[in-house]
């Protein structure tokens, strides 16, 4: 007999899963169900039909040679049954059937199975706030969502999202590109909460105000006001007009489903699955957005729901219903965004999370060129590194810049999975050459800066605390070791000018009992300063980390 | 008394050794001896120096805040004495003294050390041939070079260039970009050997002639002819006009020093050294270009002079001199290109060296978008995975295309270095958005085909095979499962056409006990032709790794 395998969900898990378990076990008979209209599509390319970069949006569930990944190319290329507009009311654990609602059908149908798998993904989280449900009020997540925001999408208008996740701020460039006046909004102080750390978020923030975007912060949406259609975002006192709202404050796993077939739900609030995306019923397997994970760093449970984990598990699940043998070990938290011109991204644990972690933890913000500094379109990038102080251990890297961070990402997201050290990471063989990298790379960098740190030759002080200890007005001195140039064109208020190479000459100008903070661009002539007022006996002297790049405040011009 | 430390070499490596071993040690006393006029500068910028992309000399010279580092610059910044146009005549080893000659003294003088770091770097080697003295013939090392190629690079002219590696390619790119009309000449059967598979090898040679550079392979330059200035290259019979020609058959390290002052050279013929970067006198160390490494992967000793590895030696032989501690555990073979669009480049071993090395191998073809396929700008790429049958262990990664192969290089090279397995390669949580990558990225596609094929399901077979088969007129049936359009547009002659959306039904039109060869663009379509043959109980089926995106030879238009 045929084995009966059934898929709920047909987008990036489930199709992958559907397909894989055909492959693996062609005698299978394999039914995707999906409530939706559209199937197996590239969700995370919305925003970029919604700008108008990607014109059509079959481009979205065509495969790389433009075959539409539909019905009956499931049918055919992948001999797997499609079930379109289908919700499935429930299952029967114990006579392993589904109950079914074909929206073409008169009434309720079922469908057996031997083993089920579900991807019933996430859901976007709607904020239960006064008149959410006025029109022009919208959550992106379908396709039908995508389509209807970007005939919305009027050129000078007005918008206002709320949250400045990943969602928020690749909404904000769409709109922005499509000439509407832009609001982000975002309740936490900062942007991209839970993934950049605040000095890294910053850099976002300045960036995305630079290109026109009005950024709040810090603002709690309390309600709507309009009638009929939207007018206005309230928060608070504060009465914000517009045409237009997303809200994106997120997504929760939609485990509707699970949950009412008693199957676990994790503390995450997402499916509970072992390592074979395994639910807790041995013939329910449960793939993508809708389950958590492992995080690899902390060991942790995590609902971190992304495309590229939900087709690693859909194949794990597949597999594994289909009568094979496969796990998925889980995640280590990579995320990345590109937002106008800028790309951001972290992987492993930000310094936030790895002190919430109880990690003792060192540091390294390293700006510099993304390749040779000399050759052509080479632009800037700001690493931050973070490690364990005892051990050593890389645990994250995030980076911002308009330069290329998705490579140095990706290269430490795979040393933090096989948990390098900073003594390690300094020594990859990294690609090398002048239209890639500098001779030695942004990562190789901050790897040296860290093992410079762990042993003491190097002491760093954030911008922040600078920042606070000049509002303070501490007794210390600020010391700008760049050239007069470099001074002339913009510094920070209240920093002294002595150029790295007179400073050999000029240590008669400095207390030696004083504390002396050094920066200059990025703070490599900063630490160099430090190592020769350090010999020079000078007592307490520390560098300002990432120099003029990584300081987000305002400069003196 | 201070510890006095002299370098000899003041390029990538010796001017980081001398600027680290100062930092370290403040109060020792470092000088650093160069015979050239200029000290520190980016030798891999010299192609784009020569092109014009880089438009000034002094930019390879310069600090990314544009500082030139010259003596004044290491004296007042580095704290370290820099003796340039000084020749290093020998090492008393006994007295621990160097014998100089200042060009600009009246005679020979000395210098005492009691730590010495040589990093006298390579030198390009110099065939043997008739008249190959004749004026115009010239090497690239120097900036002195540099600057007399870039004064001979006259458009319209024609130049020769004498080996078809990085530095080959590199300066065929700025002299056709020049204007002059490029013959590129490799004694070997295929361009980049030593670093690409021919397979690979073949991808970039295709490139090249689009661009309209003539490459000539499995030549032998034999000799020059000309008249004080060389007018042509000889190779057996042939005679190539030439105005200009570059030798770039590689270089050889500079072990002259050392030699003389017997420390010990290793097999490769570069100095030996430990961890450490020590030579066989502890009181000596050795570091960048001159000296031997450990490849990671076969454990052992290789000379692969590259700037990168160059100031990770220099860090650990400054380090250590300076009185610290500090090892560099080795490299594994990573090198990049850019040479016109393309991109190219490899980390661990090759199949070609994998075998030699004895291990039985397993590989994979995989082209795709290097971001997701309906983001703009998304260029294909190929990958060529190599990996241990026994173990799955991942030995190598070549990668070209238009695309970005650098990423993928660097975490490969990462995973290499961490002994990866293909399984733990295709769960790795590398950073993704439509931007960066497809929602599996290349890699991790890799990985996955690189798992079907050591479990038994995907069954491959290289185009160089196809061809071989094609021209013995094997029995074999070559099928293309691409759509009706794209089989009309181009494709290999001799194969068969059958959709594989029509396969399931039309597989009464294919003999079950033939040999079947499925393809497609990338071999994903051809692969799922193989399960679905495979399940019909077709016999020997296999797919084209690779698909028509890998077939280096001519189509059927």
């Amino acid at each position: 007999m045929q084995t009966k395998i059934v898929v709920v969900g047909a987008n990036a898990a489930g199709a992958k899963a559907a397909s894989k378990a055909k492959r693996l076990n062609p005698q299978a008979e394999i039914t995707l169900i999906d409530r939706g209209h559209f199937i197996s599509y590239g969700a995370c390319g919305i925003p970029y039909y919604v700008s108008g970069g990607v014109a059509e949006v079959n481009e979205l569930m065509s495969t790389p040679v433009g075959v539409l990944r539909d019905a009956n190319f499931f049918k055919k290329v992948k001999g797997v049954a499609v079930r379109t507009d289908t919700e499935v009311l429930g299952i029967d654990r114990e006579a392993k059937v589904l109950h079914l609602l074909d929206q073409g059908s008169a009434g309720p149908s079922s469908i057996p199975y031997d083993r089920l798998i579900l991807a019933t993904g996430s859901l976007p989280l709607v904020p239960k706030l006064a008149n959410v449900d006025l029109t022009n009020i919208l959550t992106v997540k379908s396709l039908e969502d995508a389509q209807l925001l970007k005939g919305l999408a009027i050129s000078g208008d007005s918008a206002c999202i709320v949250g400045g996740g990943l969602i928020g701020l690749e909404i904000a460039e769409a709109l922005q590109q499509k000439g509407m006046r832009v609001t982000l909004i975002e309740m936490r102080e900062q942007l991209l909460p839970g993934i950049l750390d605040a000095e890294m978020a910053a850099l976002v923030e300045k960036h995305v105000r630079q290109q026109g975007v009005t950024v709040l912060t810090d603002c709690k949406v309390t309600g709507f006001a309009g009638k009929g259609a939207v007018e206005a975002v309230l928060a608070g006192e504060r009465k914000l007009s517009a045409d237009l709202v997303v809200l994106a404050p997120g997504v929760v796993p939609n485990v509707a489903l699970a949950r009412a077939a008693g199957l676990d739900i994790g503390a995450t609030g997402a499916i509970a699955v072992d390592a074979a995306q395994a639910t807790s019923d041995p013939d329910i397997y449960a793939c993508g957005d809708c389950c958590e994970t492992t995080h690899l760093v902390t060991g942790k449970k995590v609902h971190i729901p992304l495309g590229s984990t939900a087709n690693k598990q859909g194949r794990v699940a597949g597999i594994n219903a289909a009568g094979g043998q496969a796990s998925f070990a889980g995640v280590i938290g990579t995320s990345i965004l590109k937002v106008f011109r800028l790309n951001a991204g972290k992987t492993g644990l930000s310094e936030t999370e790895a002190r919430a972690e109880g990690y003792d933890v060192e540091t390294v913000i390293s700006p510099a060129h993304d390749r040779a500094h000399f050759f052509p379109g080479a632009k800037p990038i700001v690493l931050k590194l973070v490690a364990e102080r005892s051990t050593g251990r890389i645990l994250g890297l995030q980076a911002a810049g308009e330069g290329c961070v998705d490579k140095r990402l990706d290269a430490a997201a795979t040393a933090i999975t096989f948990k390098a050290t900073a003594e390690q990471m300094s020594q990859l063989d990294l690609a090398y050459a002048p239209p890639y990298a500098a001779a030695m790379d942004n990562l190789i960098v901050a790897a040296d800066i860290m093992k410079n740190k762990l042993n003491g030759q190097a002491r760093g002080i954030s911008a922040r605390e600078v920042k606070l200890r000049l509002e303070r007005e501490d007794d210390f001195i600020l010391l700008d070791v760049r050239s007069p140039a470099e001074h002339a064109e913009s510094g920070i208020e209240g920093a002294r000018l002595i150029p790295l190479g007179m400073l050999r000459e000029r240590l008669h100008e400095l207390p030696a009992d004083k504390e002396i903070v050094a920066f200059c661009k990025i703070s490599l002539r900063g630490y160099e300063a430090q190592r020769i007022l350090d010999a020079a006996g000078f007592a307490n002297v520390k560098f300002m980390d990432g120099g003029m790049l990584a300081w987000p405040y305002p400069v003196r011009s």
